[in-house]
């Protein structure tokens, strides 16, 4: 259970690291879409490994391949099944661990829960699962763009540990995040990201750090009272993502030191639409969104695979010791960025599915 | 749609703060547990308003009628409905916002959204609302505590706006919390709390601050890969708590800034278990409950009420501005610690039933 | 479990026959939608009891109230809950089953379910919960006649034991169905359905029979593949009613013995419209409604309980003998005539709300 | 929407009849339970087309992999995805219906709802769908005899045409249907059904029948009221199967023409049990299980494609004639039986598991 996100517009994963493949069936996804495997393959190429430096040097070129639910280039309204091969599995690099618990991995809590686990690269709780979450994520980014002419979305890394990067939130761009291989739109910051990574790398250790995501053009009316709002929904996809410890959204944890009449964000008459004259919602208001940017920040700890020797346990309940040999990102957030887009993309699609079932055709409401 | 939460134990709640009333049905409840009226008051009371000088003084009794699904003293498996009427509604308090979007409320919102709205209270948006969860939660906490013998839950006030609180997270007790109004286990905080919530009343403003949750007794295996993980529901449910903006579970946003062979929980055999030597963790990895503590944080906004004067717009899109008139809480704080609790219980009972439901009898697993 | 009804209209019923009283909450109702305590109530009367000679003499009159989720006569779009209070309760009458397990009711396997039930009217087993079901289904009626302006539904009785009705199905009116107190639009079959249900409640016996269902003005386009085909939908909708054991779609049980060149309907234009010649695919192909006429059959069985005399045993495994002293339904057929059009009208407003997902505005669909 | 079957074990099926291939995502599948390709292979090939003389001759393998959820053997409680590749694809036999709307078929309803189609083969309307849920099925089969020592499951052929079989419901066994090509276990009219299909074959024509299931050894209390009754659940899968127009189970239709004191089943201590001495209600009572038997039978209308020329339209709305030339079935039942035992499975191990979610260690209930 869990493999499954979105009311209507539905993605189920599938797959552990080692193993016949990982991917993704996407129900509920509109007709007559222009959809390609090129769309979705430059989605998975910015979060493959042994893209840069930086990252993993696991060789996987994740090349996806489209099951079902596409035909002469559009969608069919069917379930879109994509599928990525695993290619560069070496199990024996997991030998180790297959008898001993990684400290702050879900080796114990899967052995746990299940009585049994795929130890071969973290199986189910690896990473690589994320390849179809990004693919999906590829398809509603597709449908938001058509149903929403102004949609845009960027996230990117704004902190690594103590580099904090200064971005001007409201103008930063994709192209901005894509420039540099940590994916920071401020480039003086990026370079100390990257001199940082390297560093820890070279001491066998890991950081961790903060990624924001801006979305733009989203119309007011998106976010279903009470539980499914849209500030929880996005919460939830986050804290899904592997490595998240936090989620702020607007004004963030900063606003539990303001006075409301600081805080609150009046309304104004611009552009002939209502407006809100500043924004500490962070774009959603009651949990429905107010046709104002949404954002967020998304907190990830140093990743829990290091090369430095560790104390832990074996499965027979044994003290050891352990150190990490696999091939591993000293620092997730770079290959993130993508992630939390797709999860951002899902549920900004699932709820725009949502508000049009009650909405009328015009645009207008049912009943008017 | 959105007003149901949970999968196997599911809270539906309905209502509006001026109406016939507010509730909720549980499906899913298990058979033969004891319930009375008088538990889920218990609950109802810790959330009343009315109950101290730093709440809103909107007289409600919050009185609950168990209509279903409770049969001589037992649950009988069938969905139970439980009832609070409203009764101190003031409907012409609220004649000024029939037509002024209240700043940072979600009257614009649900007009964008659905075209109409029950602008008395608030409507569905008013906190009025979560009795439903609370009346849901004491059921989950009962369930809970027949599960797991040493399963106990506090939640409490850590900081209010800059004034923050001393505490001892791993011994903090329920008493601690409910032994002064604010609801924060720091006695000296708790003064300046209460003070500093009657002077922005003073001066028609108010504040928000930071509530954090304990869960001890939670067995290892709870919580489901990959999006239905333990901190993902919990992150979801928190931010579908009215006026939050944040959540952070164990390290939190301070992970980002420590090295992964400082952050990480090493494992060590203790009292013949398996357990963490830290809890950076904060008692999930990989989605799953590893026996540890649970604890989170969730940041509140300040109320978005406020007394003093601010610029609006009308629903006919006219420039105004609007000083509030209604009873409300210059700190939801207080009153939002039972709401914390309510929706971490409907978390942790959900994924209780849903791990019953793969575990075999004799607590082993299924095919063993 | 398995008290919601629905993905997109979804209502959850609540209430056992003996207790506070028994109702609904409907979540996902379009806003704007001017709705009634009266409309509703309509609907309940004709599935009340004591309604006629032919029904069970319990004394209800089954008033409605609607708690939440209409604001001055329209739907908020948020969730509407309805409540009917239980008034002639009667306890008393019940007591000789609180220990005995009556012959083809629920008593023995709720008992082997939950370990515990309200043996008081069968609790939630009894037809008495079906109120709820009747309030939702009124709602979902006046959607549909708001989305499609040629909307018709009628449902009436054809069979009663070995009485068969002569109906035409295509020219029937919800006025003849109403018109005598079994509601069968054949008068003369009527009246023997009248006489042969007096004579049977003589016997102490029960009879059976078979209600026919025929909805117009659905356009095509109607229900979802592969599972939540539209009479896949239909028929867990019609099993799940009490009493019931088969359903038939258009040709139904008699398709079997017909050849394909003979069953299968030829397209044709007829009235500048794509029309199928004839209709034994009964108005849905490929899961999908095609713009034809919607029609189906339920059959159910004879009431279980009865005055005569049965063999049974009790709850201590005890072999004893039961005669019904309860007030009941000789025949249900006539009160399931508006509980199968309710269930009916809540399958085809959520498929239509879920059609509307995908369609863009101005009817055409997204991507075009 | 609509691919997905089951509340906590689900099967989301995908795949068009020409395209990458069909398959099947499980999700909710216990740890720890042994599964093989080979078992899943087994069913896959009762379903194959190409099986015998009176089955479709499209070549097909319908070779099985199992991509994720299966580790050394064993499930991991992790999504179990499975995939048949697509080999004997003839998009070109299918030229003709691109314009034409195959009577009967769903062409034209896809066509409605999605504006869009894959009309080769049938796309996603194609009986190839159903390898996805013949897969999932094999592994629901494998939890069911994991978990019931004495699970018994048997479909077969009851009735083609006028061909009715003599067939003892209660002593039939697998091996009985599997013994001849029609799977009826009279061999006398399985001998009759063979000539009967090969001769309407020759007029280009086809036929329709019934199958009928019986499953053993399900222990009283599985089955979700109100809605989700387990012979409301069982209806739906049944109506969801391609070509089926009714189902009934228990006495069925005939129950409408019995009086209640013959209907009803009544309780008796047998071999230290309560049993019913009857069972009309085919084995469940108040929608849920009872312990007997439970049975029930499905029609299945004569196959769509004929080759005899029909009348129907094209797309662009002309009259015309159209006569299959595609590889088809002249009567589906024999490939249908694992069909639905396959969908039986599937709601009984959904309904397994939802019992066990709230029955407690050592088969005792929570609370007890």
């Amino acid at each position: 259970m869990g493999n499954t996100f979105g009311q209507l517009f539905r993605a189920t994963t599938f797959g552990e690291s080692h193993g016949g493949g990982v991917g993704v069936v996407i129900d509920g996804c509109p007709p007559n879409i222009e959809l390609s495997e090129r769309e979705i393959q430059g989605e998975l190429d910015r979060r493959r490994p042994g893209q840069s430096k930086v990252t993993t040097q696991r060789k996987e070129q994740d090349q996806c391949e489209i099951l079902s639910g596409v035909f002469e280039g559009k969608t069919l309204g069917t379930p879109i099944a994509i599928l990525v091969r695993n290619k560069d599995a070496r199990p024996e690099d997991y030998l180790e661990i297959a008898g001993k618990f990684r400290p702050s991995h879900a080796d114990f809590t899967y052995e746990a829960k299940y009585g049994i686990r795929n130890w071969q690269g973290g199986g189910r709780a690896s990473a690589r699962e994320t390849i179809g979450r990004v693919a999906a994520g590829a398809v509603a980014k597709k449908i938001l763009s058509v149903l929403y002419k102004k949609f845009e979305m960027v996230a990117y890394v704004t902190q690594i540990r103590d580099v904090v990067a200064k971005i001007n939130r409201s103008s930063v761009k994709a192209e901005h995040a894509e420039k540099n291989i940590v994916r920071c739109p401020d480039g003086a910051a990026a370079k100390k990201m990257v001199s940082l990574i390297e560093e820890v790398r070279g001491f066998g250790d890991s950081v961790g750090g903060v990624i924001e995501c801006v979305i733009r053009g989203i119309p007011p009316g998106l976010g279903e009272p009470v539980f499914d709002k849209l500030e929880a929904d996005l919460a939830k996809a986050m804290l899904s993502i592997p490595a998240t410890k936090g989620f702020e959204i607007g004004s963030g944890f900063a606003a539990t030191r303001m006075p409301g009449s600081q805080h609150n964000d009046p309304f104004e008459m611009r552009g002939g639409r209502i407006r809100a004259a500043t924004n500490n919602s962070g774009g959603v208001q009651g949990g429905i969104s107010n046709g104002e940017e949404i954002y967020f920040r998304v907190a990830f700890k140093p990743t829990a695979t290091i090369g430095r020797e560790q104390k832990t346990v074996t499965s027979s309940r044994q003290q050891t010791r352990l150190a990490a040999r696999g091939r591993h990102d000293p620092c997730v957030l770079p290959r993130a960025v993508p992630i939390v887009e797709a999860m951002t993309a899902l549920v900004l699609c699932d709820h725009a599915l949502r508000q049009r079932a009650i909405t009328a055709d015009r645009g207008s409401r049912i009943g008017e």
